[in-house]
């Protein structure tokens, strides 16, 4: 009962969500905001826009409610820095020393090869229009049911990709936030599970703009950049919300969706495979929490599907000769076809749009390879534009900004062989901003 | 409120669990099952016990319950053969065509260490104390919530200690069960969640022993060895639960426990460690379900819990030179301390009764290892007698009978990258049942 009733009150709400209205007007949107990007500056010179701290007219906003994830190229031109950024970051790539050095090395020979990725998946990554989508969507929502908070402004912050961490600050700074003038801003990791590789490494970016444009170091004074930072913007994060009932209830749909395109005689025959982008095991050893909360959104899911189908968790995108978590998604997949098993239902459950890890590798590779062994091999829809898991945003959101939590307990808790005093540092810092909230 | 609705029934309905009675008579039982097992085969030939093919009186019962588990020796005796066993089993530790040389090889070397081990907790291991007291007192409950198939009989099947799976069965002729009786057994597996190197070689030994005892082997006649076996024990499996809504509230119950112990301005700081025996990676990355089940077991009870504490799925007990699934329980428990987190708890998260790896392992060794380091480390005590436990087992087996399921969807799923035709035959038997329920 407990998981159908926020499902329940979803379906009445989700109405204000009018997926077609946005979908009409993304290129303008984007042209806004290679507008802002260009003219920010001058803008915030003029400072014409009005502060924003939280004033007692019954609301606490403007809130900016800032999703971050990895991000993606949205043209084959956007490659070679995506992989550059990418392979520079330590947190998802430890190289060491030589890591900018090592990292732009490997980026440049990828390219060529990444690039062709994409231009067979339409020229580029979906990833931000999704974002974008989802943000705004969720916003209106978050207008209407927390009317305390309100108003509610989207932003994007990509880790390797436009719009970066910085572009999205300079944005808040020209909306107002920030600068002296306070006000308030969510880091909503789009991530549904915590890894350092992806939430972490996108909070220790946050930290370190926020630092760089904000604050003082937190090394100067000793009191974790919060205190000193008079005006600066409060920023509390949702770091994780791998079970969340919204979220259950639209990969369940869309899981549904999917088994009913077989014939009822096999549908509760069909294999489903729930594949999440692999880590390398000398992260899990470190102690990272992704693989334990990706397995329980997987038994979150399969509960809410009533155990119907046979299952299992694997993992997929592993790269390098180094060894990572198993078993392998490719592998899975020829293995059971080779037993006889030939119909496998795909199901992404650690990214909530479509990417490269979709499009491609599980579309054009995985599946057109199980076709040639002879398997029965489909995909679940990625979220996307789903209302019901835009519907869980907004609940999750209102939860957390009801809550009054800075981040979760679990954030505080470096992994037990952890040693990077960024990560120490970024984690302080947000969970010092308790004592401005 | 879905989780804590069985627990308020429990607390109303788990009067007749009188662990005092049970406490006062367990070495009369244990000589009652000695003598059992000696004079079983003599009693057998006297077949003095009436029939109990289901009638049509009411009741499908008697139903056997048989608790299957690892066991471990009972007196430092045993030790050598419970090692020699452990170590012979492929299932658990793979070595190929040299297993049982090699098993019994390293059996031998290890021996005296592990004798000393169970020396040092008190001369043997309580598993089969609290099996068959656990069995015995789920059985209780279950005659009166499930009257339907009473009465409700209780054995246990140790994979590597006595009563081993063939003690067992002769005590299930000898009640009046199978050769052509008929009759109803459910194999319970203890292990909440399932790996193929526990609850997998636990029903691979019942399938060899019923096919030896009971029936022709598959192969003979390709019909699984199911129809021909007239008069034979029907057989269900339940074969995981690791979320049931009991199993996490005697958890939760026991952890709630350990954390009054520490002072109130430090309780919501300390560190949960869930502690789990690890698996080989060989194992995890042939797609061993286990560690996706633990760490849906961990999830549900830190709901419970509320999220108050942060938390870490830890493993342990890792054996020889090959990569296992970390990070380690020890290595955890050290670096914590050092980072200046002194207040740890230790839960057993995937095992339901104490064991070596809790009393020796985990008091002995880590424990005693962080106090050297100034931690205050301490453990939650396993369920053992739990009366709260002890109700989540009745309601586990009153919800599998009822289900008329033969095992579960995602039992008959072979890993992906299994090779065992073991796995294969044993999994299609049990799955088999169906069409004799």
């Amino acid at each position: 009962m407990s998981l159908r009733t926020p499902v329940a009150r979803l379906s009445t709400r989700a109405s204000p969500v009018q997926i077609s209205r946005f979908a009409a007007t993304p290129t303008s949107t984007l042209r806004q905001h290679q507008h802002l990007q260009q003219h920010g500056a001058a803008r915030r010179r003029m400072a014409t826009v009005p502060p924003v701290t939280q004033d007692a007219k019954g609301s606490k906003g403007p809130t900016a409610m800032v999703f971050m994830n990895m991000g993606g190229p949205s043209t084959t031109d956007e490659v070679g820095d995506f992989l550059s950024r990418l392979f520079s970051d330590g947190d998802l790539i430890p190289l060491g020393r030589m890591q900018n050095y090592l990292g732009r090395f490997i980026s440049v020979r990828r390219t060529p090869k990444i690039q062709k990725q994409y231009a067979e998946i339409g020229g580029g990554s979906p990833i931000r229009k999704w974002s974008e989508h989802q943000a705004a969507e969720m916003c209106k929502i978050l207008d209407e049911i927390s009317p305390a908070t309100a108003p509610h402004k989207p932003y994007v912050a990509f880790r390797y990709a436009n719009p970066l961490t910085e572009d999205m600050y300079a944005r808040l700074f020209e909306d107002g936030f920030g600068k002296g003038r306070g006000g308030r801003a969510v880091a909503f990791t789009q991530y549904p599970q915590y890894s350092c590789s992806t939430t972490g490494s996108s909070l220790n970016e946050l930290w370190k703009w926020r630092s760089r444009l904000e604050g003082k170091r937190a090394d100067e004074d000793n009191n974790n950049g919060v205190a000193e930072a008079d005006g600066s913007i409060t920023w509390s994060v949702i770091d994780r919300w791998p079970v969340h009932p919204g979220l259950v209830e639209a990969f369940a749909r869309n899981i549904e969706a999917t088994l009913k395109e077989y014939p009822a005689e096999v549908r509760d025959k069909v294999v489903l495979l729930f594949s999440a982008h692999s880590l390398p095991m000398s992260v899990v050893n470190r102690g990272d929490p992704y693989p334990a909360e990706v397995a329980a959104t997987v038994y979150a899911v399969m509960q809410r599907l009533g155990m119907r189908n046979p299952y299992r968790l694997v993992w997929q995108s592993q790269v390098g000769p180094s060894a990572w978590l198993g078993a392998q998604t490719s592998d899975t997949v020829a293995n059971y076809i080779k037993k006889g098993q030939k119909e496998l239902v795909l199901v992404p459950i650690a990214f909530t749009s479509d990417h490269i890890e979709t499009l491609f590798e599980l579309d054009k590779e995985i599946i057109a390879e199980a076709e040639e062994l002879g398997g029965d091999v489909r995909r679940v829809e990625s979220l996307n534009g789903s209302k019901v898991f835009i519907r869980a945003l907004a609940d999750i959101a209102k939860e957390h900004l009801e809550s009054g939590l800075a981040c979760s307990k679990q954030m505080g808790l470096r992994c037990p062989a952890c040693t990077s005093e960024r990560c120490a540092e970024s984690k302080r810092f947000f969970a010092g901003m308790q004592e401005r909230l």
